[in-house]
């Protein structure tokens, strides 16, 4: 999932340069008030290497009253840390109230350099993982305001930085071997990175990604999100009862939302020739590896999303053409009635979960809690904000028991949407297809890419991965859909 | 724990005939009540083979209207079930709105059976918990009421029960050979069921224990639970912002708090000359251990309660008598100071948490908050409530850095209490033992016992347990100390 953020985001200067001074105003004032009200607030920063954190901390206190903070920056343990719970030296540095203490690295040491160093096995990561969860919702639910950032580059931004720190007397003690070595294994950290997004981004003290190959923009955001989120949580002290709930106070300005879209190569494609020669090979491979599951008895679900028009029916027809239909079913996902309304959101869909060594494809998802029913407000915010942790939890489950399970996003760009919303008003075979519903749904695009952007991050898990389809190409995105799939199973059954 | 809990209690007849003619009486209308409301309610029946789980639900659902009910008998999966995730079948069984399912035996099953049966493995095991757990919080919060009874009774009481089944041709088809092996493996099941209890009593799902020996008693209980739990759960439905906590739904009436105290054999003692031969040895043998748990990096958390004059000053002294006074320390726990009040509640115990190889001896603790502060109203229903959670999850993770930890509550009775303050009062060495306040205290007994009773019930763990320390007899008190702090010691340096 890291991969996939578009990391070019940027300001431009004049519109950074105000942005940023109204920001400081903001959170010197914020910084009284917080104090006034006696929240206790961490703010953490964790990241890549020359990332940037430090700067990035010394423009985020700039404006701030130095007699209420405290920056600790996180080193190797000494001797007396290292003979207690490695929570201990962090729960002796949690702020008293009305007190803001900076992390520059912290308690995630223990999930990072120590689990890369080899200092934790596996069994100590999971526990350090719940040790992290309970401390942070301890602290929390007893007030604190916790703040997290993750400091994103690219490895060649990371790259360009070392070598950029070398070429200075002044600066090149400051690279090491082992940050070289960091950039070359950059790979493997992505994974440990995502691990530890995925099981330590809770709603109590969530992960904020803050693209740092843009300085201007990576302070913006981060001191965005603190102004955010302290008068969130300065609101909900003055008025408890105000209905607000705490996720509100974690939710990015627009213009900084984390976007996985944008970066999305579009043009991709296949010639019919292409197209048919692969599909054919990848129908016949597929139909094997359905028998070989079958007799294994592996469960597969397939998720299917994507915008109105995206392909999914399409991709669905082929993945499925050469199937037994004995072997697989196809769940098409509409508004739930009346006996499912009167259930838990998730329970329709898990009446519909497969046996073991069946398919279940599902044509629109459990995903319509953090897609449709946010945006048109068929649920509440604390309600769509805990869908994001139950439905990571269920698809876990799923896994558990055995089963693959891959989610697909089908991608166009909105010309491309409209293009074939044309289409079908013109063709009278596809007229079913198109509703005056798909037009209005067109016109909240900017909400539904903001939805998606976040339903990909939270949700993007090992278990249960995300796969973002570049549609604009029809044979592109069916083929990219089938080969995935076939990945997947010869993996699992390999 | 499950050992202590007091199996004897009883009502009269006619005590008994009334309540549950009220009981019953309120139980129909709550019903009526919780439809309208639309309340979906889960009831879950578990506990010993014998203990009456078949005669108890149809008590409790006796004056229920059958069309808003449906009990589940859960035995074995079928061939559909057993191709699925195991929660499968119980998603699909959860109730519509206003409905109320009574489960016979549940979805842990998983954790039980199962486990027993080796069917599944150390993974799965923590997986299954933590599926549990997930499942009950995502219907709780989304509405469900969930109401779990655990029926316990003896080994012997069990027993005398299949003997009974046994003598009669028309039952005898009832006890199975499994019944007897599970009779004479009574206490590994012990373990087994604490695990479960431990591991997935939650704030939003707790259990309820039933002393299930007099069926009468355990009628009322069960429905005297339920008829709170709906009371709690109608009016926060109505009144969402009453500010009352869901904790409460699941408070028992007094009469039927579950009582580790009560079976507690006061008159064990020790002569004069028992103890001193007792406690030197065990005083030669405790600074051995200490020795070698210095070199070996053992740190060790000894944790002391009890009642005022329990005698936690007199053991603390005999247990540190031998010790080096530069491998422990004994920490005194008065009303937090203006410092610690800023902090998190347990900030200031954290604080203190001794280096690898020491002991930390606490007089007074972290359960402060569960007693004194609960009582005295020093902290919300809401606060002392989670704090079970946190104060397990601290040890939790002192137990996963490699500590030893152990808890002790002093018990004596009121008769012994009174003579002991008495005897402070007329010996001026010892007046300063004793206060005004220790007398308020001592009027606030019966709080106290239901305090003491739940946190014990609800704090009781593997990774560590709670030592009740009889001790009307000081001499006996003081050598359990000793002995149980060097078998535990013993135990870990093997």
């Amino acid at each position: 999932m890291l991969e996939r953020i578009d990391l070019t985001k940027n300001l431009d200067k004049k519109e950074s340069k105000e942005l940023l001074d109204r920001l400081d105003s903001e959170l010197a004032s914020l910084q009284r008030e917080a104090k006034a009200c006696n929240i206790p607030v961490m703010i953490i920063f964790e990241g890549w290497g020359a990332s940037g954190k430090g700067t990035l901390i010394n423009r985020l206190i700039h404006p701030m009253d130095p007699r209420g903070f405290k920056v600790f920056t996180i080193q190797k343990e000494n001797e007396e840390e290292a003979m207690r719970p490695f929570l201990w030296r962090f729960w002796t540095k949690t702020p008293a109230k009305g007190r803001i203490h900076v992390f520059d690295r912290s308690w995630y040491n223990r999930v990072l350099k120590d689990r890369i160093d080899g200092r934790v096995n596996k069994e100590q990561l999971m526990s350090a993982y719940n040790e992290i969860v309970s401390f942070e919702e301890q602290l929390s639910v007893d007030g604190t305001l916790i703040i997290k950032f993750f400091l994103h580059i690219s490895k060649k931004e990371q790259k360009k930085r070392f070598e950029k720190l070398e070429a200075s007397e002044e600066t090149r003690w400051r690279v090491t071997g082992e940050d070289w070595k960091h950039n070359k294994q950059y790979d493997e950290y992505v994974g440990v990175y995502e691990d530890m997004l995925e099981k330590t981004d809770t709603a109590f003290a969530p992960w904020t990604i803050v693209e740092a190959t843009h300085k201007d923009f990576a302070a913006a955001k981060i001191i965005s999100t603190v102004v955010n989120a302290l008068k969130a949580k300065i609101k909900n002290v003055k008025s408890p009862d105000s209905g607000q709930d705490d996720y509100e106070a974690y939710a990015p300005s627009p213009e900084f939302t984390t976007s996985v879209l944008d970066g999305v190569d579009l043009t991709k494609s296949f010639t019919k020739d292409e197209y048919k020669k692969k599909l054919n090979h990848l129908q016949k491979r597929l139909s094997v590896l359905h028998s070989e599951l079958y007799r294994r008895r592996v469960p597969v679900v397939l998720a299917f999303e994507g915008w109105d028009a995206g392909g999914k029916g399409g991709a669905i027809k082929r993945l499925t053409a050469e199937l037994d239909p004995r072997g697989y079913e196809v769940i098409p996902t509409a508004s739930p009635n009346d006996i499912e309304k009167s259930h838990h959101y998730l329970w329709r869909f898990w009446n519909n979960m497969p046996k073991a060594g069946h398919i279940a494809i599902f044509d629109r998802t459990w995903y319509g809690r953090v897609m449709v029913e946010r945006i048109e407000g068929f649920c509440t915010s604390a309600e769509w904000h805990r869908a994001y942790k139950e439905i990571n939890q269920m698809e876990e489950h799923l896994y558990n028991a055995g089963a693959v399970v891959i989610k697909f996003w089908m991608h166009i760009d909105q010309d491309e949407q409209e293009r074939r919303f044309k289409e079908r008003m013109e063709n009278p075979e596809k007229q079913w297809k198109i509703t005056d519903e798909d037009w209005r749904n067109r016109e909240k695009w900017p909400q539904y890419e903001e939805a998606v952007n976040e339903m990909i991050i939270r949700t993007s898990t090992s278990y249960a991965p995300w796969v973002i389809v570049e549609g604009n190409c029809k044979y592109y995105a069916r083929v990219k859909v089938l080969e995935t799939v076939v990945e997947a199973l010869e993996e699992r059954l390999k």
